[in-house]
Formats: C-alpha cells, structure tokens, sequence
C-alpha cells in the first residue's frame, strides 16, 4: 500500500466509565503517531469511541497497542453496559481516506486481525473483510455477546475464528476486525411540512427499498423550521457520490411540487467527496486529488 | 493570526542558472518547517520561483531566511535575463490557503517587509498591502529594473519605500513584498471549433470588460479537440467563485447553442475552492470547511 496513503481506524472498547483506562488506551493509540480525531466514552452503553486517522502502518501499530491495553485492563467478565459487546477491543474497522481503496483496508484488517489472534484473542474479519456472507454484518458476528460465544467458540463450526484460539479469551473475550467505507451524514431539506412527502422520498432514494445502493434514507419531521428532512446515511461515496443521491431528491421532490430548501453535512467528511461534487457539477476532466493544496501537506 | 492557520509563500529570486545558489535559498526555508511544493527555476529568465506552505510564523521566517541567503549570494550588477528584476529577492507574496484572511496576509507582508528593511534592502508594498494604489500593480513598482530604481530610491519621493533605507542595496537591490489571493487555473471546453465564441464568451465572463471582478478570461483554440477553450485564471475564489463562472459560461454557450463540454483545473488548488463550489450545488446549509476530515490533519 502507498505509503503516504491515509486510513481511518474507529476502534471501539467496552470501557466507558473508567476515565484512567480510556486514557491509557487513547494514549498508546496516539504514541504510534497518528491523529487522534476524537475520544467519545458513553457511561451507560459503558463503551468508548476513538477515531484516529494516519498512514497505514502507523494506524496498524496504533490498533494494535491500543488492543493489548485494553486487553490487560478490561474484564469481560466485570462488564455491565447497554450496548452489545463481545471483547475488551468489542471491534476494529479500518476506513480508506485517501491514496488507498478498500482492498488496502482488508489487507490491513486481516493483519491486524492476525496480530491479535497471535496474542490470543479469537478474531472475526467483518463487513468488507469477512471471509463468508454471514460474518459481513456486524451484528450477527457479535450475537450472543461475550457469554453466549464463551460456549460457542471451540464447539459450534460456524463460530470457527478466522484468526486466534479456538476459545474466547477469559477476560478480553473476542474481537470484529473489519474494513469498510467512510460513512457520510448527509440531510436534504424539503420546503414543506408535510412529512408523507419526506418519507416517500426516503424510500425512493435509499437502497434497501430499490434505490440508490449505498444510501440509507429516512423521512423526519423539522419542527422548529417547519420543513421535513431526508436524513440519510452515505456508506460509499464513492459508488452513491453525494451529489447523485441530492439530484434524485430534487428530481422526486420537483413531483410533488415541493422545493429543496438546503442541505447538510453532519461532522467530518473526506476531501475526495466534496472533489467528486465539484467534478460532477463542473463537469471537471483529468482533475486528480492531489490536486487539492491541503493534501499535499498531509502526505 | 490564527497560529494554525495555513499560508503559501511564491517568492521569487533573481537565480535560475546555479543549482547551488537555488538549492541554498531552498535549504534555508525548507529549514524553518514550512513544505516546500515546487522549485521552479528558468534559465533564460534567470529566476527562480519557490512554493512552501505552512503555519504563519514558519512561513514568515522561512521568507527572512531566503532572503538572506539571497542577499549574500546574488549580485544584480552581475545578473543578466529576459525577466525584469529588482532584486536578489525580488518579490514575496503571501497568500491565505485556510484559516486565516487576506487582512492576515497584509500583516504578514508588512511585518516580513519591515524585517527585510532592517537588513538594509527597500521594500515596497505591493497588491493587497500596498500603502498607495499606484504600488497595487508590481510591474508598476519594478518599473526601472535595478539600474533605474538604483538612480530614483532616495531622490524621486514617489519611490520612497515603505520599509528600509532610502536607498538601494548595492548588489541585492530591492525587494517586493505583498499579498495577494491563491490563483486558480481554471478552463472551460466548449463544443465547437469557433474561436470567435469563445472570444465572446471570455469577454462576457472577464473582469476587464464588465463581466466577474475577479477572473481574467482569454479564448482560445484546441486544435487537437477540434473545440475551443475559455481560458480563466480565477484570482480570488472567494469574492468570484469557480462555479459562478462556469454557470456564466454555460449560459453564454446556450445562446450559441454551443454544448459546454467540459472543464479542467491546472495545477493547485486550495481545497476551500472545491467547498465553496460543492456548498452551492448540494445548497449546503452551515458546512465548515473544517469539516473536512484531511482539514484536521495540517493543523
């Protein structure tokens, strides 16, 4: 993989409660010198959130360091919280920037994933790195959490891991290494308060009702503006680009008579989207990333 | 100044033939922490131009420290070229890339023009940080070149500089230092092989002959596509956006029923360019440019 390329890593661990703990992973995380974006515990899903975003092998050394302190001072059996969990490090995906593409995040997922297996933690490849169907959605990997797969790992052929020990790790239980797309929150204002409208324009626009493929849609009420919102989930910008799934809003819209008012990006969003936007409309030729200033200081 | 800020720095040095003098110059503001993007040194103009990006204090040092070495190794009586010239550092603009205005980039000129006045070379301040309008324009301010501005500094009032003894340095002359905004270059294809609509279209489009304020347009042919071209460069993107000018241009076209084909960017480009045009199309409501993922990481 290039070497300057840039990964993002969303690691979540089940410690959201002990703030010395989360300082103590969060620290071995930014010491293999990567960008710490954020640091995000939740007491009562008892689970924290650090996103962190560097060139590969750094974002490697950095999952991996931050997994043997979570490994050494998180017990599963000791854990209380809201949210499903299997393992001290509950899942590790990694997320292509830029200068890189999925099948550099796999290849990463599966080197990891082999790192934590050597330090005897079962692991499971998810999502884009799943080695069968049945392991690509997260949610079915972690059934049964870390008490249900304490009995099955070892004994049930389905729960064989793809890397590690045939049996769960006694404290830090187990662990989902995963590659996948950046996820975009991207919302469309409607200029009515007729929430009907908002809902069937979600459906029109999201994948899993015969839509656009990586687009998640949902119609909400705006209150306070007394306009409707369809609020959706991007999860590859690069197949759905934003600007597709903003154009078949306007179109849907334009069918009830009813303007798009405006839009919004929620939190971070990589440079190559907004590149593709501008491409689109400009109709831009030849035009490459690293074009944009700002990247070439990042390399 | 925001200290996170980003500012280039395109200085230009009265050296395109010794590697060794360039590479000195280059040394000394590489040494500052700035990222130096180009060296670009031309023989028969006997010039060179260099493009570093950085914090704004780094970036003011490395502009002192180039110059310094360029007042130590260049001598204008001995330095003949096709380009004019007034000094061994001839000019020095700085340019706001992000975080920071172009009222930032007047202080930055004047507090660099002040240092390089207290090592013995006049400074006139030019564009954006002139202190009178007949020093906007640097071909106005270097007219006379070396030799001529050698005879009028300290005798003509209208060339009394703005930092500095009033009087030229003996071999390093004088020096240029202003602030001006990044320069896009932007073309636009149109569908036809006739020159005399794109010269129409530049006309309607530029500046200089009622169209947008800040962008100069020329049209031109491009034999190898059998179409034409409208040739802008964009010299502020914030006051006359990219896409304002392509939309221009589209409109134009129709009326000759011409197709706009496509368009290309040449060179860099700061990335707040690409948000501005993506902000338009997907009508996006309070998006922060340091929403972009890559923005968090040249801070």
């Amino acid at each position: 993989m290039n070497p300057n390329a840039l990964v993002q890593c969303v690691p979540n661990f089940s410690e959201g409660r002990r703030p010395e703990v989360i300082e103590a992973i969060a620290g071995a995380i930014a010491a293999q010198g990567v960008r710490v974006l954020s640091v995000s515990a939740d007491a009562d899903h008892n689970r924290c959130v650090i996103t962190f975003v560097g060139e590969p092998g750094a974002v490697a050394q950095a999952a991996i360091r931050g997994a043997e302190v979570a490994m050494r001072l998180i017990d599963l059996n000791q854990h209380r919280g809201n949210h499903p969990r299997m393992g001290a490090v509950d899942v590790i995906p990694f997320v292509p920037i830029s200068g890189c593409d999925m099948a550099d995040c796999v290849a990463l997922a599966r080197r990891v994933g082999e790192a934590l297996g050597n330090m005897g933690l079962p692991v499971f490849l998810y999502e884009e790195a799943a080695t069968r169907p049945d392991r690509r959605n997260l949610a079915d990997v972690r059934r049964g959490e870390f008490e249900g797969l304490r009995e099955q790992i070892g004994v049930d052929p389905a729960k064989k891991p793809d890397f590690g020990p045939e049996k769960i790790h006694p404290t830090a239980g187990c662990t989902a290494v995963g590659a996948r797309m950046p996820l975009i929150a991207f919302n469309v204002n409607l200029g009515t308060s007729d929430l009907s409208i908002a809902k069937k324009i979600a459906k029109a626009v999201r994948g899993s009702s015969g839509g656009l493929v990586h687009c998640k849609a949902l119609g909400i009420p705006l209150a306070d503006r007394g306009q409707v919102q369809v609020s959706m989930n991007m999860v590859n910008y690069k197949e759905t680009p934003l600007h597709r799934a903003f154009e078949l809003i306007k179109l849907e819209a334009e069918r009830y008579g009813v303007p798009v008012v405006g839009s919004e990006i929620v939190g971070l969003v990589p440079v190559d989207a907004l590149v593709g936007v501008a491409r689109h409309y400009l109709r831009l030729e030849g035009f490459k990333s690293d074009q944009v200033l700002e990247k070439r200081l990042v390399e």
